[in-house]
């Protein structure tokens, strides 16, 4: 952490500051310039904060150094972290793993369709939602319970483990056997649900929140891991901008990023960050070629009926065609979908 | 809504959807240009969404005429909601109620000693954290139910109703006493937290998320109307932008713009906004100056200690001088602090 | 300056560094913790970026204690920088300058009547467009050389000085009797143009780009004091962030910021900001209660007919009562409109 | 152009306006619904703008259903433009061209050396800074005049046509011999230099502003157009965003997009995009990945010792190393660099 001090900082106050920072264990460096007084503290500074030391009046600023998350950052863990979902690997480095399915789980054929057929093209998991976020209280929430059990009969039948999301912590009994549980952009700061998904074994695919820094993405992240789950995949899905000519714009930077910063793997939804279906693809490419340790993509057998987001659905003719070229793409640099 | 078809769309598919929508019971009026036919959908359009439009491959656009909120739209509720809590109103267009606290209830000494200072000075509510949302799983969480009970000691001894933040549909039980629940920027979309406080009677103050449209924000009101509670206060409290001279960047337009758009009353948090204590009080008198029903202010008795934001936190001399400023500014017209 | 060395950084590296910086005749004040090296520079650091130390590889990261700018910044130059422009003052902090008119200059009689009505209302400027930066190459321009001649004519008529906005170098001869030389809100990094300008006498009302951090809004002041003109006003007129309700959100906590930070006059523009005529009133309101030096505010005699902006645009009539509201907003703390 | 009336809007004010826009040779297709009143402009509305129609109080909303762009659209002008610069093409859907050299062009050497080798590994323009729009007056602000000669002796020991940056509308004549002229995301919207550029023959290489919005970037292409030179391509180099984990926010997702609006070449800068050495070679194969005509990458012989950007700059050996793998993407789809 490094602390700016105001000119002109009675010394009284200073003396007080240090006396303070001292008794928590920290040591103080000071840089004095003709204008400036510089402390770069040294020792554990992951329990205080800069708004803690923006408190006292003598401080001009305070910014840290270091990191503030731990067990998440890549400096703690340097090894990758690779999930193991019933033999599915995510974050191996050879696998680019995708997800595919509905929006929504609407009914049972409507789920197996779906399932089959993505697992016919090549993907390694199923998603769809049972429980849904959705902005009007007007709008279909999703079949609850009973879409997780529909999705249960579509893993059954193909094989494929599922991934749905997770909306509130007295839904944690149903989602027990769901082999991975989504938290999603909405709830990325929801600290109680965090913490309370933290303390099971499945492992956690997080959705960045719409307009959270890559720093606090990653402290969310720790919220899960410090209540002792390690299991966490994170996964940007769209940033919001000044613009809309897309839902959101994918933030595809942020892959070299966090594969340097954090161990964890890191996943794309190309089909929520667009909105947008035959921009799918494209987006899809590119996040292949960023070295994306998987997508999750959205897939309907029949998108113009779609009670959620047909909009951004492929048909799964298109999700074929396109595992085709994405496994071209991953074959670039040795990988494989 | 406004749908735009594509050129040259397949006349079959117009039929479709044609008779798609009109077994919704709406009704659609075509104007046919050279190169675009546009339609606008007549009657109930609530249940329907652009997106669901989108889905169809001859829809080049779908735009709302009519806002996707009903309940808490002012066309459909003409007059103020005004929220009456033990006889401090909130909304009734001639008070600006003051609330204001610390960050966090830290001590019983604490909290009555800013209790009584905040009452003296002119506040009519008691505001305070004991179930706090920090973005760090290191940071001091709040007392929990113990910081309930002190906020209650101060309330007896005070007579100040209090504010205080819910964070999870398990801890409403402990809330049942309180007079106003407020529910923070990180959950305003949490929607299944939305719909269990729309269950309750307590006036709910709504902040507003960090990046949440007016719409968006206005739609989580709608989601706590529609579950059956219509006492819902919305609270601005800085956004988010490319900008960070200031924490978050205090949006005062929309002060005016939801008197327009909605009956609800509605409140400003400058302590958060800026999260500097030296501009909270020039921010409050513009919050004074564009007719904001009430404003939410940190205090606390020792800010270079407080356990959380005590950057942003007046002294209770400091909140005295502003009260006796808001108050003439509230003059100019007509109404009081 | 404060850098931070990367973690196993080679040493003979880490003396060329010093070396270098020694020779920029800085001086290194070193703090070595377990993981982290820490340099504070100390000395003239306004020749060196952070981004130049971060083309080094062994440097983790380099932030800036001090500001960027010298000229505009008040630790250089403590008292307001108070701009007469023939009498009426701007930066006094006893009057907020009100400057009013249309959008564009269109007739004579146009800018001679609302000349007229806006001085008899209150306002110190007379506002009007000639050249009109447009975002169409097909919408209205701007009279150009014409318009200008206008504004003078109306001058004389009624005594006003005039502001009106300069786009380009070449320009510049037909603004040699202008009183107040507004730079746009998109010329606010044409490094040429403000270049120029400052080798001018007239004061400079500068605009703050749509999506200009406050240091860079100082950094553009400085290019054209840098070159020799001290008269720069700063203008907020609102940024662009992720939600459309209003044109642009009137950052108004830009005010107390920037009376702390600079010694330049600051004003306001809210009817650009908001786009929206019936808000403009109340956003005016607030300018005056954040302490602006002065506002800029659209008025037109016949707002539906205008050929720029007139759905933001006041009648004379509006702008009249407004006027005698923002006395009494101003008298709260002893100033004047 | 689609209208809504306001609820209640008088007779005579309707049909005032009905007159009023038929004058204007628009025809209206009116639809009536109990709450709301649409109309459906149908005709040339590329002459009128929303806001001039919400300057009518009767005027809800007003939104454009076609682009306000006309020579840049697709729609217009259906085949892909392709620039044709000594033989090499840029927009044929061949080739990803890619243009590599310094920031800024600072010796005779150093200019040389680096197209040397940039050619050497197979880029097919020479980039460099002669005129450097730099955010301090006080930074290193370009050669000038004397670094347009240095990059033509580069040419000329080469044979790489040349991309260089112009600022201002005095500095015209020193470019008649450049390649492709540069306009800098700063001058986006400078519209009289967009204007000037309009009037010559070269290509314009027109980056997107730091927050500019699809729109108004394919707007002010329109403003070159409409003047005269339909030799246009637009380069995507990084939007602001509310998180600076990078410099600037790659937004990728605008290839796809603009490739379906208008028919001109778009090529990536992930140099400044991201302002990370290590980060730009990933992004540069996603440019690569979503169909990029071409890619603009900066290279220094000692980036360490750069005057600008070194931080971003890549040594020729890094350069080397990418052009080989961006081969291999651009061979997916039986493309080239």
């Amino acid at each position: 952490m490094i602390v700016v001090l105001k000119n002109g900082a009675e010394k009284q106050k200073i003396e007080e500051l240090k006396k303070n920072l001292n008794e928590k264990g920290l040591e103080i460096h000071e840089s004095k310039g003709k204008d400036v007084t510089l402390w770069g503290l040294v020792g554990d500074t992951s329990r205080i904060t800069p708004e803690e030391l923006l408190a006292n009046d003598i401080v001009e600023s305070a910014q840290r150094v270091k990191a503030p998350y731990k067990q998440a950052s890549r400096s703690f863990h340097p090894e990758d972290t690779v999930i193991d979902v019933k033999g599915n690997k995510i974050g191996d480095g050879k696998i680019c793993s995708i997800m595919a399915g509905p929006c929504s789980v609407e009914t049972e054929e409507q789920i197996i369709e779906v399932a089959k057929a993505v697992k016919a093209s090549g993907a390694r998991f199923l998603r769809g939602g049972a429980f849904k976020p959705r902005t009007s209280p007007y709008s279909f929430q999703g079949l609850g319970a009973e879409g997780l059990e529909l999705l249960k009969i579509a893993r059954k039948e193909t094989g494929l483990p599922i991934v749905t999301e997770l909306m509130a912590i007295n839904q944690i009994p149903l989602f027990e056997d769901v082999d991975i549980i989504q938290i999603g952009a909405r709830n990325m700061q929801n600290f109680d649900l965090l913490k309370e998904v933290g303390k099971l074994k499945n492992p956690i695919l997080l959705k960045r929140g719409l307009s959270a820094t890559v720093k606090e993405f990653l402290m969310s992240a720790e919220y899960i891991m410090a209540s002792g789950n390690e299991n966490v995949i994170l996964c940007e899905r769209g940033i919001r901008t000044f613009d809309n000519y897309t839902r959101n714009c994918l933030d595809l930077s942020i892959v070299p990023y966090l594969k340097k910063e954090t161990h964890l793997p890191v996943i794309i939804d190309p089909s929520h960050a667009c909105g947008i279906r035959w921009m799918v693809p494209t987006l899809a490419k590119a996040a292949v070629a960023v070295g994306a340790d998987g997508l999750i993509i959205e897939v309907h057998n029949n998108p113009e009926k779609a009670l959620c987001d047909g909009e951004q659905s492929l048909t799964p003719a298109q999700f074929d065609d396109l595992m085709k070229v994405l496994g071209k793409y991953a074959a670039v640099e040795g990988r494989t979908v």
